[in-house]
């Protein structure tokens, strides 16, 4: 399994329609990462809606997402940033909110917005580091997305939240990794490895004459319980023969 | 659908025996950022390898996760942080790299590293900011997790990767791992199996000095692949010193 098949991302008119919409963020290292966050995982339209002005243009620099945060679009009310999309999902890491809104688990939602996603544009928003997003803010929101945290410590960083959601997103995407299956090695060459090892364990006083017979089954079954693959069966030989060679030498 | 049952984060034993292990992090956002990816699941023994000292001490004021790094351990090798852990898994963002290890994508390998943690302790290592983790590094490695990305950006920052991972280990869990039949070697078992066997192929003439770091990274990564039981690396170590002590009489 040495190599993996290219894993297959959101496809692009699917990952085209995702709107990640920041609202209200102040520190200009969380947009920078929601951005890198983004650009790893394939989708390209971040909106802000009433950031810092500092704090945005700041951010601009993150790595790999610098095109990514030149073509985010600002706004100055959530209902402008997802006046487009058909399904708006908020995010909270509060579980028992107040509000009067259905909550899902991330990984039980992502299929959901998957499926909107099919095709029509969807906004996922993210509220600011201190206090999320605000009733208002939530009531632009079909449904409520949550990250599964410990009780002790809901509180997610931003650009974490965004890394997790969308990895939760792209994650069905995924073809299963390739299983590459190295051939095992034959019989032979278990058995050559088994002979010189029993042989060196001989030279050098591992195994005595009135022990043999037990303690050479037991090394051949060790050796077989290794399961080496064709490849690695090839390395062992080499070594084996070097250090058998070796022990021999007068 | 107003209220979510309490979701199944890993129960303590499991989680308390993963050991989230930074190799040379120079970037205390970073640490903390990891801290406290680790405090929201749930998992909470933090190891440093060699990280600048300076960052590792402006990390400990992290969100939530200031117990958490008030406690974290530091070591001078990888070796030592790991030698007590049964499996042994880095994180690299590059797929078709030169080294010769078995690669799984993050949700195929999770419930690999579940499985594990059922019963024996398992160190999940992340590399530095810049270079990721080196060869040596990930020589002591069974296998490597990557997360995929999009090829065009797949450097995924430190806080963000460590987070996208252990929601992935923690999203699982409904099931409960079973425990394997044998129980594992540990990093430590394997790695002396491992000096020995260096130690005889020295002697012997296998390994030259030119290729001397190239030929002991392959075969750290060839022992690892043994999967060697706690009960066989007991003998393995047997044999293994009994040859190497007779190499090294004149």
């Amino acid at each position: 399994m040495r190599d993996v098949q290219s894993p297959a991302l959101p496809t692009s008119t699917e990952s085209d329609r995702l709107r990640v919409v920041l609202v209200a963020s102040r520190n200009p290292l969380n947009i920078g990462a929601a951005a890198r966050a983004m650009s790893n995982f394939g989708y390209a339209h971040l909106r802000v809606v009433n950031p810092y002005e500092i704090a945005f243009r700041e951010a601009r620099s993150a790595i790999g997402a610098a095109s990514l945060l030149e073509r985010a679009q600002e706004y100055g009310s959530v209902a402008e940033a997802v006046a487009d999309c058909t399904l708006v999902v908020g995010t909270t890491a509060i579980r028992h909110r107040e509000l009067q809104h259905p909550m899902r688990l991330l990984h039980d939602g992502a299929p959901l917005i998957r499926q909107a996603l099919a095709s029509n544009p969807v906004a996922l928003l993210f509220g600011s580091e201190k206090v999320g997003l605000s009733n208002k803010d939530l009531s632009h929101c079909h449904w409520v997305l949550h990250i599964p945290t410990r009780p002790e410590n809901i509180s997610m960083n931003l650009g974490q939240a965004v890394a997790v959601c969308l990895y939760e997103l792209s994650r069905g995407r995924q073809r299963p990794a390739r299983a590459e299956k190295s051939s095992p090695a034959t019989g032979g060459e278990i058995e050559l490895i088994t002979t010189m090892l029993i042989d060196s364990l001989q030279v050098s006083g591992y195994i005595n004459p009135r022990s043999q017979t037990h303690v050479e089954e037991k090394v051949r079954r060790l050796v077989r319980r290794l399961n080496l693959s064709a490849e690695d069966a090839k390395v062992w030989m080499g070594m084996m023969r070097q250090i058998a060679w070796k022990l021999r030498q007068p």
